[in-house]
């Protein structure tokens, strides 16, 4: 059991979800899961986990940590079979905790039976203190245990029906793997709050991961998401869907385009990037300032940077260098380096900004601590004025679905005007994207998604008794 | 980084011996029940664990490794309160896993409910089945899990009724410790098969440790020994004694005398040392043998050496040195190094051995391979007669009860004469004590003891369908 | 553990850039050397050292690894004093050598004496030879180690007459920093190969650093550069500058800006970004296509790309995605994945390439290897016509002052035609800029440069004798 | 570079030394020689190293650590070749410092040059201070370091001629091993301070090491002991053995049969074990005591223990029990825990001891704080009457030769009279073996030894200067 320290990449930012990755039919399995949850980074970086099997025997591998550390080639090797399931994850107890890692397996009546999970429930309270009740233990804090209970407790009528019985009682996000000593199934709820997709390996082998860009890097085809409400079970006849439920609105969440997924993947069936960047151009649309050049905050800001400087023709420019090699560094600066926590990741260019007028595109302003320094730093070159556009609405309102904001009161947009944002970001002027312009940037539909956190308008009403810090088990 | 591989064949496999130690009522909990294990870690080798509490807050830590390697002053600090339970554990199947540590966690109902286990039930797989079927679901292959499910299941009657309820279906070894948000509890089986005692600190705190040793490191003082069948129930008001069950007959592990436990503690009343001592003084009474010198293999056959050679007059001699910088070496050695698994341990005086008849005096026979390289390894050094005193009778049973003997195909004993045995060893004579000297030895009654791995009467008997690969969870 | 095993037979690979940093007048010097040496990182990964005193006792402490990996707060805290200089290394071995990590420190007459070495002397073996006929032997494969037993061999005339003295028989590049017991002294050869800066900390002590952006992270203003053959000796007086040589023509390294520095430096009074992006807009001038959009590989060719899409009014937009998370993967893929070595560091957004004309903006090209990867992995995702501009000549020349270029016969422009580069990377077209733009997009003199990579005119003609691989030491 | 932290095992004791091990003509070589320092570890705990070759190639691995610490299967695999030489070390200084471990190596004019050493020079301050004056500069604070610098300064005479030039500078203890591309010579120095001797491999292989027991481990035959002066040459052509220097007076260190070396091992032509069981037999005779039963601080006083009851007809007991499983332990005990140190390591058997007079066969005493400890420990359990018996007499001088006394100041035996030491260790009576009786158990002449440390007669003047801790290099 280690100790996880939280590393400078994640300041501010909305930090965790989960990544699931699972392939079916690889003699490789494990090393193909490796690459997929590797890929899938970016959705977790507390601990990972793989789970593989070759029908008989399977073995299991978890620990705190980033993928590369926690895998090597010999585990690898240890994890064989043709059957493989893995998981990320980033947790938000700041505690370590390898008893929550993941994926999670129990054996139930000498079978295995394994979950890897991203999402989260809402009515997690009840169905803990209704298993308890029947005699139940738990050793986690996790949702997904409370899954298991429910399917251990339906097995005997056949996985099928089992995950049609214990899901019904299950209300919430969660797209998920679970997988026994020969089948993989991917389930994904009937609002579709979290992305997952299936695809195909050139030799037959099947896939499922949380974004497509882990399809990119093991060269698997895409072939189609899984659908809200739908149930795909894989085994050595191939896939077989079903939908146990009846259909629900879709919800599908905004913010993995605003801001979560990575650019280079398709969610939701659109391309990150060109969302993003449509973002910009319709701030570009929404709100017109005079300026020298529009810069982001990279990576992130990147893209609607670029869509805002194309469609408005302001030019685009860095004005803050990566330092690629920044890492997790637990050294104090001196007392003098009063920028340490901005520099140390994001240097500016002096020569750049000096005596100009910019705009800073970025994705979302969460509590606004690491843009408040970031904005001093600027100055501290000799910006003159400094505009920020953020290329989504404010977001006031808690998640409840899978989504680490912090508690409303620590939302900057949920104690603040605009206004009062720009004030204590210390800006010449701040503007958002409208709601309808940021639908409008995804091609589809008001209604196929959550908003929550932008209208506080919840898909799955959240239990009254739900209280983060009461929760003995959230997780994802 | 640790793995955990759990291997659904090797499951059951005997896990043996393990070693528990726990503190009520010391600020320092932790870090005492961190020497408590130090001294007990002859008791188990392969993970370590603790868990601590404050009567609110309650922390766990555990991993693989040696006492040292898996507790820092960091993480002791970060273990605080006045109640900590801790536990060593070895297990034979030479496959590191994690979740199989104990001490064991669960929660119930927001209640978190601890077990710490030495011993071995021989009815798991009934009640294990019996579990399931009422819908719960094992992370693990150990006992002390059952144990939990059990107490779930009637912990609403209070804690000691729950005890009484759950351990009555229980059968085999158990001596373990219970803990509570704010209480600790020591539970022993009514045979009473392994150790338990209860020390007192200075501070007025309380102690229970598997063996006196860990008393001696901590400084507490030894006030008695946990009874076969008792409850120590230790709370804020101090330690209640009950006794839930009807009494039965004792067995107390004769092993635990002939080799398990360290000699310098007291176990079931009796010191240690001294028990050996006698055996060697009897073996000389029993087994005379003319000599040059009488040499132990160091350290375990030393008090039985020192016996048989004040009894008998043959001087005492270390004809093998140890080597105490001998650790985990993983480097194979070359072809011509043909004693190196002897030497690399214990290397033989050849000046001390050339041309001499000698005797050695042994604690146990098990296999046997170990001692026929070392007989050879005699031989090369020019030792002319040699001939082995074992301080027991032969042991050609298999234990149920808590202690990893190989099974019987793998006993020597079991399947060779003892002239056999000589003759596999390649001694000039061997000589074991008898059954009745070996009781003699200890001071008690013979009707105290279980004897089953030397006469085969098993005080419970063990399932008609135990089977130890088949067991899926014995645990220790 | 740390392993060092030096192969005779590849002593005197070139090894390649290297950063420095040193801190006179701060009580946290050791700290601020630290993060100083952690901005100038991208100058060498293989491993980190920092020696600090506070005028009585010096301590050192180095290892192979990154900067954070080498450094805890706790050797921070041991480094005390108001004096510190600091190395990262980069070698080209493969080969960890722990021995060959700076800064380098020895006693003479109970003295210490420490140096820390960017760049590369070309008459190593001459020297060597020459100490080696007066007694001297060597632990390294460093040109360090040669200019301590110079400077040992005159110390007795006083630290500056010695340096003046050592330093008139060396030649080649050299930006050091020297450190006795109580004093820092920065030197810069008389040709000023590599940059070397000096700055000042707001408490009034000084910095001395390879590129500015090491100030910029610890808050020092910067000063101005330490000039070609230029001494600063900085004791508790100040800083003293002399130049004990006559003046040289100036030959700063202009690969620094093509590629080495960071863009947020200052390198040689220039600001580095600035020039990249100028290169871009030169290329604009030279090299007109029709595209699309143009793209960097992120993030070198950022600065370049943004130029050119300036410049040439055709779209900037990132069509390959870093991926953040990226570390030293030791895991092969499977042979299916075929892509794999670009796209676990850079995925292509397929929507944005499918069916279009690009543009790639790349810094420089040196082996040729990674770039024709790239091409392929966009060809793959459908892009239909690609370009690339290189935003400096073609490099077709070794570097002996301190570049880690590889040997002629691997620089693919010494072996082939543009024509012939162009068809092994699978490119619709390739273009280069003019040695007279590059120059151009810096503002200074062509003369004030080295541009032997590019023409093949030596500033300091390399020894007859020099071979590479028998030198036995030429380190950075 | 990490640093050393120091274990209770070797509280009070005279740490340090060195231990050398080398094999010339053994495909193994590098894993041979592994074996031989493991064996010798307890001659140096601090940091191991091997260089190993083929006659062509060469390279080294060192670290701090234990010899299973620093070396894996891996790395020994990379020591390829048929010549290795080896070293473990202890040093003083408590400081790490991975640049003084050995084996040295250096290249001159191309040429490795190696040194592994065992011993100490008492010139080393005058040799060092002559070097620099020649232009040498040192890295270390090694005597072996020295070495090299003369004999590079002669080697152009060819080896054996630098051998008898350069040793003829040094005054003091070495036995050493220096190591060519293809070559390894063995040096004892004059007097022959420390053991050295040769052995053969059943493959006609050759051994240098500095006891016996590592012949033993790699199951080489002992052919002789490298006599003091004596110089032995082996290369292809087998050993060779010259005598390049007038014979001196014999000066043995006494100490290695008192304390220092194995049981097992025979050092200058002598078991280890029967000299320290005669020493017991001769205290018999020296000192008549009426007790209970005698007992040693295991294992060192052991074998004297047994000498002295078989001698006196007292009975023999392990009045203390080792903790098989202490380690490197961090962690500070609490305030209660008085006698921690002590128990940490030996518990004393409360059942043996109460109430009874003992003997206390001790090998030497040092500083007298652990006895001191350790006598208490035996009170508080209620030891009636407690004698010691040290098997050598009092020690009183400094070791200038190689052994890690503290200095006079620290001695126990310099600053209090017999009566004075007893008084503070808390005994009813405490003897000392007489020096005559000390010298007859070892059955040699008294003038083969150096007896320094008991009677002040330095066979080699210590430099007037000698002053340890201005010593800039006293190494072994």
């Amino acid at each position: 059991m280690q100790q996880y320290i939280p590393d400078f990449n994640s300041w501010g930012k909305p930090k965790h979800e989960c990544g699931i990755c699972g392939i079916f039919g690889h003699e490789d399995a494990a090393k193909l899961t490796y690459f997929g949850l590797y890929a899938l980074q970016h959705r977790g970086q507390e601990s990972a986990g793989i789970v593989a099997g070759n029908g008989e025997r399977i073995a299991i591998h978890k620990d705190m940590g980033l993928v590369p550390e926690v895998f090597s080639e010999r585990i690898l090797q240890r994890l064989s079979g043709h059957l493989a399931v893995g998981h990320v994850r980033y947790s938000t107890t700041g505690e370590s905790n390898i008893i929550n890692t993941q994926p999670f397996m129990v054996t139930h009546k000498g079978e295995p039976l394994v979950v890897a999970h991203n999402g989260n429930l809402v009515n997690s309270i009840d169905l803990r203190r209704h298993l308890e009740a029947k005699g139940s233990i738990f050793q986690t804090t996790m949702d997904s245990e409370i899954v298991l209970h429910l399917l251990a407790r339906t097995m005997e009528m056949g996985i099928e029906r089992a995950i049609k019985e214990s899901f019904a009682c299950i209300r919430g996000a969660y797209s998920l793997l679970l997988m026994t000593r020969d089948t993989m199934i991917a389930v994904r709820d009937p609002n579709g709050f979290r992305p997952l997709c299936l695809g195909r390996l050139d030799n037959g082998g099947w896939v499922v991961a949380s974004e497509t860009c882990a399809l990119d890097l093991i060269e698997a085809r895409y072939e189609r998401d899984i659908e809200p409400g739908e149930v795909v079970v894989i085994d050595k006849d191939g896939p077989r869907s079903i939908f146990p439920w009846p259909p629900h609105r879709k919800s599908f969440c905004i913010f993995e385009h605003v801001y979560f997924a990575r650019p280079d993947s398709d969610v939701f069936g659109i391309n990150v990037y060109q969302t993003r960047k449509r973002m910009g151009e319709i701030l570009a649309r929404e709100a017109k300032i005079e300026a020298d050049f529009v810069m982001p905050f990279p990576d992130s800001g990147n893209y609607a940077a670029i869509g805002y400087s194309q469609a408005s023709g302001i030019p685009l420019e860095m004005g803050m260098i990566r330092n690629h090699y920044v890492g997790r560094t637990f050294i104090q600066p001196t007392q003098s380096m009063r920028d340490f926590s901005v520099r140390v990741k994001l240097n500016p260019v002096r020569h750049l900004l000096k005596d100009k007028r910019v705009i800073i595109v970025e994705d979302s302003i969460i509590r606004g601590t690491t843009g408040r320094s970031r904005i001093r730093s600027l100055r501290n070159v000799g910006a003159r004025e400094i505009h920020m556009l953020v290329s989504c609405p404010p977001t006031a309102h808690a998640c409840y679905y899978g989504i680490d904001f912090p508690s409303s009161s620590e939302l900057i947009a949920a104690t603040h005007s605009i206004e009062g944002i720009r004030d204590y970001l210390g800006l010449d002027s701040l503007s958002y994207l409208s709601l309808d312009g940021m639908v409008e940037a995804t091609g589809l539909d008001r209604n196929s998604f959550c908003l929550a956190c932008f209208d506080g308008k919840y898909p799955i009403s959240p239990d009254k008794s739900f209280n983060k810090d009461a929760l003995g088990g959230c997780g994802c």
